[in-house]
């Protein structure tokens, strides 16, 4: 299936590790809407992982760097805009790992070196990005910028731990640049809530199998997948959305808007007894 | 327990039916911390209920109205400012009801006339007595005016059906009232957004007592009763909240900000096996 | 400019009266982006408007409907699927009207009868309209509603009266019912929250060209128009957003999450001189 | 004025610096409301400062602390409970600073130390405030923790900077950490989002005397201040709210549900000319 929504674009898929990945299907699914695209993942992931597999099959070029980097995101955009001919037309941030979780430091425990670290990496690594790019005056005018984000920002989710926090101020940094690069280029800044999706970074959320099976029952829809979000990007990439910018759009199956359903209830009466 | 937050002032109690009634709690604290007050009900609850037993007991007039006739609600405001001696210092409108619900439509099998009636007496009662008393002048300057509602009108609840757009629409109107009047007579409007309350009339809504076991659950602070939801009103209603106007304030320890409690998702967890 | 996203889908649009509405744009992208639709308003807005110049222009039938009543939405829903020979894919409710409005009544001295037309025509049509379709089955697995309404239900806009009320219930119902529609035929249903639009209704409401002219000034991309409003329901009406339900999205060049910008304070402080 | 709503109870208050301070004011009242406090601030605000005046005039120890060191905020809560004589029930969290606003750096060029450092001074200090009071068990059963938060956590306010990423994070680990220490100990953590103020801290944000007075323009009570800021307060420490928690309370004369009020409207319409 192609449109052709994004013919002739250029774009720059951060986050990309294997093809459980919603990055590598974003990355996959750009290309056959017609964008030529760069990737970008740690050197350690990129030494790794699949990304090279996927920059092979997709015939486009990775670019380590290191999230928390200025220099590293820099020469992305630098690098990108060579590679691929000109400025880039969308950006898509999904990057998010929090030590906290990883060490199992609990909520009213936290390390706050590893607690520095989640938002570096989860959120401030999206102001680097952004403002990395606009000194280059890399994005082009009515360029389109996606960061990937959790309904943890806005309710708390037992497990989910000091990412929430991170999700808030990513989700807070998308607005506050979402303003600025609005004005100066018309550059439209959203961030996309999805469900809870088992992605190998997904899985490394304790709790996350109990969290995902929960909003399959309560979301009308069920849970959004990896696929589903990627077309999702596809059209806040298109010239179709070229008037949204600086919002939050739950892509989740209708879980954000319901309290409680006949399914969930059922199963939870089930549990009481 | 008494702070004589409310030394003075006059108020006018709507929907006292019985002694599980918030509004009937309301009353009496209201009494407790200094006020003089009156009741209103339909003339139905007047005449069936306790409602008198609630006004012999708190030495206050009991006036029958229909919530849904500007003629009756003129004549609460009109009489309780002769038997209270003032102009009116606060009012609570704790009023719902829902002949879809009473007669078991599906939200797919609305009958409409009835979802007229719901609106009418849920929500726009609420419009007919501001705009009953404005017109009147009855509220004091800086008086206080609240209104009692559910989470529903944000998400859907199973099982709540067309009160949840009652709710809505109650929860519009009291911005909409609420700039108007705090424009003219700093009149503040909000409106209280209560946990799942084991009243007559919570519990004529099917499943409400798993909705109110699920919140529970969910709500590290547990639920909300109608005692505390009093102390609420009371301070809502105090010269210490004067700036606090068009909010939906959230009574529900924390429910509304929780997707998921470890303690909910161990029952759900149960329930699946 | 196409990309064949509606190719082979069926629709209805509600609401065309003359080439500066929504509805008119959206019936025409959705013909150009593959859709073959009919179109529906009230039998005056038929008689005396040009959605017969449109029907004929996008060689389409006019279904004539009163909004308010449920046997004329019955019959365009029946009438649509024999027209277009199969269930029907897309629907977009665009219809509001406010006789207080009309006649200049302030919102502290509504007329009821008016209030409740307000709510009938502008709100509880969509009800109707979602509850014939249902009935029917007349909304194929997977299909998209529509509707729009303004951030005015979220926020007071002075001059938007019992209009702020009817758009609080309208995306109730959306989500009310898209957890319905939701669960027995994945069907979503979403509101788009529109920019201040200069069509016929938007230049009905008192003030309304002040409203625009602050919102171009505090949105980062300026206010979104009829154009750009037509190509975000070509994406929501689009396979490509299957997951998305129960949302109002916000579509107005970031109006909704700015509080102020340098732009509106600029102009603000050279009037407080 | 004296309701004695705290009569007994045991607080500390964090970043009173003079008397137009709102911690300053919280203090006053909190101690004419019956309660023992003390209070803290960096070693250079109480060396510099009137803090000592504050204690003096209070009767009240003032405990030094860098609000970024994990270690002075548990000897602050040690200390408390020497002094005070028993386990606190309530605390203000009134803290924020940022070098980029202090530096004139504009936020598409922030220097991230700045950031880091607007982000543990102003939203991790609260964190670490609530993680040293939890492992000492330091707050009382039911217990209350505020802190004090801006609109820009939700909406861009041009010249406020990373101060906006910085309430994010902070409103976050508001409910992060209200939900650990609401099933744990009972204790409620809200954040009070109010209208700008005119304090030190307030007048360094630039353009905040534009933003005061728009804010004024818009809020139909007009803006909230200090004095208000400090009843509200004490309303959210007292018993009367025991099941607040997790919420974001809005206390700015209804601003944050205006979208445009008649009297802002008429201003900007002057600047337009």
């Amino acid at each position: 299936m192609s449109y052709n929504l994004l013919k002739g674009k250029r774009g720059i898929i951060f986050g990309a590790l294997n093809d459980q990945s919603i990055a590598w299907k974003v990355a996959e699914r750009a290309v056959e809407e017609g964008a030529t695209i760069t990737l970008s993942n740690t050197a350690v992931a990129v030494r790794m992982g699949q990304v090279s597999e996927l920059g092979q099959k997709l015939n486009c070029e990775v670019i380590p760097a290191d999230a928390t980097s200025l220099e590293d995101l820099e020469n992305v955009f630098k690098k990108s805009m060579e590679v691929l001919g000109g400025k880039i037309d969308f950006v898509l941030h999904s990057i998010g790992m929090s030590p906290n979780v990883r060490k199992g430091r609990d909520y009213d425990d936290l390390n706050y070196d590893f607690l520095n670290k989640t938002l570096d990496i989860s959120a401030i690594s999206f102001h680097k990005m952004l403002q990395a790019a606009k000194k280059q005056d890399a994005i082009a005018e009515e360029g389109s910028v996606l960061a990937l984000t959790y309904i943890a920002a806005q309710r708390t989710f037992c497990g989910y731990n000091d990412m929430a926090d991170a999700k808030s101020l990513l989700e807070s940094i998308a607005r506050s640049f979402g303003y600025i690069y609005g004005r100066s280029s018309k550059v439209r800044v959203n961030t996309i809530s999805q469900s809870p999706t088992m992605t190998t970074a997904g899985q490394g959320v304790s709790g996350m199998d109990k969290l995902f099976h929960f909003a399959e029952k309560l979301s009308p829809l069920g849970n959004a997948d990896a696929d589903d979000c990627a077309n999702y990007c596809m059209v806040m990439f298109s010239d179709l959305t070229k008037k949204v910018t600086m919002q939050n759009l739950y892509h989740d199956g209708g879980f954000s808007s319901v309290g409680m359903s006949d399914d969930a209830i059922e199963v939870f009466e089930k549990g009481l007894e």
